[in-house]
């Protein structure tokens, strides 16, 4: 298991060589400078509050697991401070490439590029390599220290991966309502109300706006991905070591180290991958996004070249298939990263067509961009039902669960190529504020749609991931059914009743959340209606320019509408598995957890997919289609973009989160549940 | 099973006696009859249109249906037959209702309800009554005169529950996709682009309209709650003849007539409750509302005392469990129709909320709008939980029938309180288009407003009722493959990934079929706006009153983009359980139709409710808040309605019937898909 080790090293120096790099950069003149320490000093504020909301929930779910087992929630704990300090490390190079970027854009588009992207790359490494790095000092404690059994160790690992995913909840819920409340505040007020233009300096909520996207787009995405990477990798490994029981020439051991490999692998490939990230000084558009895609294309062979040969080498020939299920992950993460490309970029017909309805008002935008996203789920489900079935075919359960571990191999390059962009959108907005040269703003908008473009591609993979993730914890899930029962097969009868409504009950979770999620981005944004409001009446001179806005003020406002609004939804996902275990058993607990599973990653998918073809109708309209900016298909338009933000940033994305945190609830206190249902029935009968 | 022929013909009399009283009224002046004779026309033209393209669906499958066997096509084509002949007949009698009703609001709102009533009455009559009709040729056929096995016959009836299904979602497709675009095409181009208020003479496509709401409103709506009435009592019938093998002293015979007899005391009943609904001729809105009321609590109680004795007289109290299983169902459907009111009434909080919503624009309202149809999903999932549970617990998956049977059992009342709603609001149309005094229209729009309410809780049954329903026949289908492969358990293992990719393929199909649905009210809304446009450009006398439009010309248009609409996503419905069967075996079907099911059922909620309250949050504020009428707040609160036309009146309810739908198709297909499924395994493998 050195070889994770040598991944986390190599992924955590190259990010921090890079981030020297990016901090070297000429951070811009005075009012740049000014302008990126406001936005800093916004994020570390509201990041201190979201963390000592967060603290409190961990201290209590600490106290709580520690009456189970010892070990487990000093796991729980480090899951959650790694999944944090990974959106810590990449927001904070974030905030200070903002202006860096601005700057290097003066020069050229090239130049823009080269310091947004490798901001996002330390974003991408150190997502993976705390990722790597996390599992190999348990892996080190529990097998090197305490001696423990290699196949007893994955299971404890999974309340890390508990700790991982609640810490990411609450990141991409707090960040998600804090962007979007500043957002359409910012907005609201400032564009529709005040008629002054988007990132004028004159608004208070702009800093807020800008101190949003660091927060919510690039520190929630890092605790997301987080998330998700050790939580495919501690999934695949819990299977490896039962399936191993079934199989005769392959260890426990060696069943856990394959999955950790592909991801050293990964890491070490994807480092390579950046290097082709380059191009001329006056390289055009399509020359960077031909760059960034031979970046990733380029990592994608190294990797699959790279794990044929470790299963050859290591296993040798006869488990090719569990080679094949991790390619399998791979290729089905492509063919959904470019399916919601196509349903989302205004590249192609989907989102062209969708601009269109603006033309007829608000109203046929707005159906017409559900309709896009219903539509668009067909495939991405096509698709996932396709390498489940591959990959169980290829190596079983197991199979399933590597083949999210494949699917995820290259995330040190896909999020580069994934972050950049908020940091291109970021820029944007500090040329605009900061009144640098027009030609300053079109280059940061080039790459912040060229972001777009990846970015698609980029969702994709996290939602893919997130459902074959799940699946696999589903399947962990039973095995732990299985033990604690004593059972060696177990059957779980779809036509039971018991088995009917925790599908109901599941199908119906995902909706609640969203509209809880949603509802939390509404009244936040209604806060922060009505202090941009305030000053504006209160303060006269900030609009002819002659008195400073409180921008602390606006960033407050939005810090305290998250924090306030992210704790009900959160509890639902820790409480909704275990009081369905007490009240009807831990069969139902299954049952709500397909349901879940299904019916969310639908919902998901719909909601990021009609969200992101608004956003881009809009921006093909402002780009002159149909009147261009101001004209009333534009403003039909906007309409369609706002309703997708929250659908989008917000709630689309915490469901990957919701289906995999539900899981892992659900195995870690799986023994605790059974011991309360069975009280629950003796008292009730 | 004689009884079925007193309930079927006590009904039919009823309705009988009361269409010719309504057509005994007064019609009203000469330019009332014209429109009437319009509306009549433009109905009958679209529904020839809509029998035509059905023909065609239905002698395809008579043919598929007669490889198999030669009795089950028969019953399918009189499925349809009925089905149709139930929406027909309530439409012919309200159409000649509309201009009646005018005239009588002219005197008081009393006597406006009492012909509205009446004409919904008719409709509630002849919907139980056919159904019982069709139930009872059937039965007389196949256990009198062809002597078949009791046992043998409710799964020859499923078939002929297929045709109603087919021809159900045909109506509510066709006759949903005709009035949005007729609605949106007349609000878009009359009320926003030309200034003319609602329903205005001059406005084209304002006979379309009225045409709409009575095809969709009317004739869908009887044919989907046909559908919905005779599918629980045949899936109830066969789960009896199955479930009495398992019990001593029932025989099957027993169990069969059980659903039938509750049937036939439930129409019995609702003719009285129907008598209860008077009021003083100056009553009072609320008057009204406390009349209606009392009429169906009446029933309830009635068919609660009847079933009673029923089940004690001619079973014995050994066998109240399948009395008590009737009444969870009748208790579940007032609590989801409850809280359908609480979501979606502007008497409660949830509506009011909504409407503060429109004053910060058409944004924030889609947002909170969906947030709260997501929301109102909780309620109905528990209740139907509950109910399901509970009534497994008294009668097993008989019992579970036996809900959704009792769930219905009011039928007749119960859709007489929802079926006149349109009939006032096409009153008031007319009133509007032959420009009679304005009480008039206060008093139509008073009852309109009323039917709103009742129209609610009628939701509310049929939504809860067809999740019942889908369960009742997804254990009937159970029972076939256990027939099928010949065993006495049957394990479907939800963990086996077969089953999970069905749950996936199931809760996603919904969303496609959402989509397709909401995609062709678009086009078809499309089509509308350019003709209205084409016609105030080629006659610009039509605005200025000196040219008359072209009505027909619309009514065409939108006759047109029905029938090219709803065909495909109808082949959906059919194809996709045979296609999945085909491929992936019966198993994964039961999987599908679950997933469906679940997702199904909150997706159709959410989309019920999300688009009742945005209609009636803009009703709230042209009451007068946030404005009235014309403010900035009521143009957003229209967006919101119109985004909820497609959600409420066509996507959500085709939802219920498709799930059905799906349901009964792998049930008469199951042995073929079994067969075509070992041939496809051979093949492939």
């Amino acid at each position: 298991m050195w070889v994770t080790w040598i991944g986390s090293v190599a992924a955590l120096g190259f990010a921090l060589i890079l981030a020297l790099a990016v901090l070297r950069k000429e951070p811009g003149n005075e009012r740049m400078k000014e302008l990126s320490r406001a936005v800093q000093e916004g994020a570390i504020a509201y990041l201190k509050q979201q963390y000592k909301v967060v603290t409190i929930f961990f201290v209590v779910l600490f106290a709580i697991l520690g009456v189970i087992s010892w070990g487990v929630p000093f796991a729980f704990i480090t899951g959650g401070f790694f999944s944090a300090l990974a959106g810590f490390i990449g927001m904070t190079v974030a905030t200070r490439a903002n202006a860096r970027t601005a700057w290097g854009a003066r020069e050229s588009l090239n130049a823009g590029l080269r310091v947004a992207f490798s901001s996002g790359t330390v974003m991408g490494m150190t997502v993976v390599g705390l990722g790597l790095l996390d599992i190999s000092i348990w892996w080190w404690l529990l097998y090197g220290v305490f001696d423990v059994a290699p196949e007893e160790i994955p299971p404890i690992m999974i309340t890390f991966g508990m700790g991982a995913s609640a810490m990411a909840l609450f990141a991409r819920l707090g960040g998600g309502i804090f962007t979007k409340a500043a957002d359409v505040g910012a907005d609201l007020v400032g564009k529709v109300e005040a008629g002054i233009p988007e990132d004028d300096p004159r608004n208070p909520a702009s800093i807020a706006d800008n101190v949003g996207d660091n927060v919510g787009d690039v520190a929630g995405m890092g605790a997301d991905l987080y998330e998700s990477y050790v939580g495919s990798i501690i999934a695949t490994m819990a299977l490896g070591a039962v399936a191993s029981l079934g199989l005769d020439s392959i260890t426990a051991l060696q069943a856990i180290q394959v999955p950790v490999s592909i991801a050293t692998i990964g890491v070490l490939c994807s480092i390579l991958g950046t290097f082709v990230v380059r191009a001329k000084g006056d390289a055009s558009q399509a020359v960077l996004l031909g760059a960034l895609r031979r970046g990733t294309y380029g990592s994608t062979a190294l990797i699959a070249i790279g794990s044929f040969l470790l299963v050859i080498l290591t296993l040798g020939s006869e488990f090719l298939g569990i080679w094949a299920a991790m390619i399998v992950g791979l290729i089905a993460g492509n063919i959904i990263g470019y399916f919601t490309e196509y349903y989302t970029s205004d590249h192609y017909k989907p989102t062209q067509l969708l601009s269109n309805e603006a033309l007829t008002g608000p109203a046929t935008t707005i159906i017409a961009g559900m309709s896009l996203g219903m539509l668009s789920t067909l495939i991405p489900v096509l698709t996932v039902i396709g390498a489940t079935l591959a990959a169980f075919f290829l190596s079983g359960l197991y199979g399933i669960g590597l083949s999210a571990v494949g699917m995820l191999s290259t995330l040190g390059i896909t999020l580069a190529t994934d972050a950049y962009g908020p940091v291109a959108d970021n820029a944007g907005g500090i040329a605009e504020m900061a009144k640098m040269e027009p030609h300053v703003r079109e280059r940061t908008d080039a790459l912040d749609s060229l972001g777009n473009t990846t970015a698609a591609t980029g969702k994709g993979f996290a939602i893919g991931s997130a459902a074959l993730t799940a699946l696999a914890l589903l399947a962990e899930y039973g095995n732990k059914i299985k033990e604690a029962f004593e059972q060696l097969v177990m059957n779980i009868n779809l036509l039971d009743p018991k088995i009917l409504i925790g599908l109901f009950l599941g199908a119906m979770l995902p909706f609640v959340f969203s509209s809880l999620s949603m509802r939390a981005v509404g009244r936040a944004a209604g806060d922060m209606v009505n202090e941009v409001r305030r000053q504006f009446r209160e303060k006269p001179g900030i609009l002819e320019g002659t008195e400073r806005p409180d921008y602390a003020g606006c960033v407050a406002i939005s810090t305290q509408g998250a924090q306030r609004e992210m704790v009900v939804p959160s509890l639902l996902a820790v409480i909704a598995p275990i009081l369905t275990g007490i009240i009807f058993g831990p069969f139902t607990v299954i049952a709500l957890l397909a349901g879940a599973l299904t019916s969310g990653f639908v919902l998901a998918i719909m909601m990021a997919n009609a969200g992101g073809a608004w956003d881009n109708a809009k921006k093909f309209i402002e780009g002159g289609a149909h009147g261009g900016k101001g004209s009333d298909a534009h403003k039909a338009a906007v309409v369609g973009d706002t309703v997708g933000d929250p659908f989008k940033d917000t709630s689309g994305p915490s469901i990957n989160i919701l289906l995999k945190l539900m899981s892992m609830v659900s195995i870690v206190f799986v023994t605790t549940v059974i011991a309360l249902n069975d009280l629950f029935i003796r008292i009730f009968s």
